[in-house]
């Protein structure tokens, strides 16, 4: 079952996967990442003031969006993109046209492997990506497609094949993901711990993604990478990766898609200012403790079989659900809506793809 | 939430934790494991001949069972423990008076670290078995009790306490723990990488449990870790500890208990036979295609508030779903009744225990 360890000699997916940055300042990151990203196409959403120049190092193949290049593309339906907040970065999703997406922060490096090897975070995300998942039996041994690796004793012979992966988690070295309660009281926590291994997050179980270092199939499961309405006139904020990974994962589970965590790990620079997340966040840390129950209880029907019917019943129960915790969650619902109907404006193969589906006539749109 | 890492000076548990080692031949391979065992009671089970000598090394403390040890002890309750098989090894969960069980196989030696150090593996399952599990909710970073782990941002916080732990299941270098058709298309695979990893299996998903290196905390579930009619005279073999991990997972799924999985590994040192194997296991092959749906779909209810009580309850449904699979599971279905009345026997203070909760009056044996 293990597959090839040969390293390639052309980049993977080179014309098949964009790389989505969400920014306020130069690139220079980059540096560190060119002789694994320059073969790419990058997709820079700039955040905050459409004034400011963000340079970019030379030699890279991109395209940059600021607030008023977004507005422009999407008029009215612009309100679902979040401004001053990096959940900005699901426009790039949106206008990408590429089968994956690789999104990266700017505060996140190149880690080193414990023999001393620079990881190449990209190459092991679409190695995730490209085989599959075992989301509906767990294997002890982690990724059983890995070399050296393989199902162990008492797995079902029925359930090798496992399922298409939709997503790739990625870890973080240094400065580990915490929130603001858990920052302030280790302050000095560093994760110097490699633990390698890709384990499939299994079918029912849902987990925090991050959208730090995550990589994912855009043909699959893009309409559902909503990364909601955070930051800039919202009460919440660094909770748009949660709120993805949630609907995400909901919509993989009963479409029979797998997501995996794990390997990669880059190396992540610096914390953010616990003070200011705090505030950002202290909302959330109470709104979870409901949305996560609402997120384990809610099921989708044999209907909604496309990602788009799925998010759009999803938009619907939370605002039948969540809208008596906070008015704010009418709001999202409405731009979870508003994001589908973007999405498909936007993406029309796949919307005429998809009312085809739906109507058994001839695709019109 | 990190624990302390310190190394203990007496021995964690000394007194609290019986070794069941079921064993067919000298126990030479103890001799390896001395600085690390000699401290604790060993329980030895002898299968086969009970005519046969089995030499313990010098030093240890242990008591042995043989065939007719067992008949003796349980009467005609014997027959609910295998014969030829390692599941006899459930005879010593049996009769221990320990809160904890350790059980290993005759042919696991003391595995390295990748800094070349020795593995104590018994010190890392009692570190298991004394923290929390996270059962409800999926961790990125792995176990976040661990020294230089959390919880990441987006757990939610009324989760953090955790479960109660009642099992970790250790992992094996060199050997994998492979069924025999994978033995035979992968004769030379050995599993060389080290994981440095321990995980919760999340609720309501099943694992394939390896009894090769395991713990438990008896007092939690130890009623529900026999392990089945195997070998002599039954029709299949291997799903020993199969069996076990199956209904233990959906009755700790049941109870709110915590199962672990990874650290630590030992080294198995020899692959069994895969052209044996396979006569003992290929109706397991077929039957677990049927099994495993049938464990997932089963459920408890409220009133099964004791092992024993889920037990007797999983039972049953065994009897009324699996006996038109194969008359081979009626005939398990009452083994396993057979085997709560004699663990409730040779356990008459749990008994009582759970008598008196079941019917709020005196406990009368």
């Amino acid at each position: 079952m293990a597959t090839s360890g040969s390293v390639p000699t052309t980049p993977l997916l080179k014309d098949e996967l964009d790389i989505v940055i969400p920014t306020i300042r130069n690139l220079d990151f980059l540096e560190m990442w060119r002789p694994f990203f320059q073969p790419y196409h990058l997709i820079i959403v700039q955040d905050g003031d459409p004034t400011r120049t963000i340079n970019v190092p030379e030699g890279f193949d991109y395209e940059l969006y600021n607030r008023n290049d977004i507005n422009r593309i999407l008029g009215p339906k612009a309100s679902c993109i979040s401004f001053k907040d990096s959940a900005c970065r699901c426009f790039g999703y949106m206008v990408s046209k590429k089968k994956y997406i690789y999104t990266i922060d700017d505060d996140c490096f190149v880690a080193k492997d414990p023999s001393g090897k620079q990881i190449n975070a990209l190459e092991q995300h679409i190695k995730n990506l490209l085989c599959p998942s075992t989301p509906f039996f767990f294997n002890t041994l982690y990724d059983p497609y890995r070399e050296g690796a393989d199902f162990v004793r008492g797995y079902p012979f029925s359930l090798r094949e496992g399922a298409k992966t939709a997503v790739s988690h990625g870890l973080w070295l240094n400065i580990p993901d915490y929130d603001a309660p858990t920052q302030m009281v280790k302050p000095l926590e560093r994760n110097s711990r490699y633990v390698d291994a890709v384990m499939t997050v299994p079918k029912g179980t849902l987990f925090p993604m991050c959208g730090m270092n995550l990589a994912f199939d855009r043909e699959l499961i893009g309409p559902a990478m909503y990364f909601g309405l955070m930051g800039d006139g919202q009460p919440i904020g660094r909770y748009d990766d949660m709120w993805a990974g949630w609907c995400m994962k909901v919509i993989c589970d009963h479409l029979g898609l797998g997501v995996k965590t794990g390997l990669p790990y880059i190396w992540h620079s610096k914390a953010s200012n616990p003070f200011v997340n705090l505030k950002k966040e202290y909302k959330g840390i109470f709104w979870q403790e409901e949305i996560i129950p609402f997120f384990q209880a809610s099921t989708l029907s044999k209907e909604h079989d496309t990602v788009q019917k799925c998010y759009n019943e999803l938009a619907k129960q939370v605002k039948e659900k969540l809208g008596g915790l906070d008015p704010y969650f009418v709001k999202l619902a409405d731009a979870m809506v508003t994001w589908i109907e973007a999405w498909d404006e936007l993406n029309p193969t796949a919307s005429a793809s998809t009312e085809t589906a739906a109507t058994n006539g001839p695709a019109k749109k």
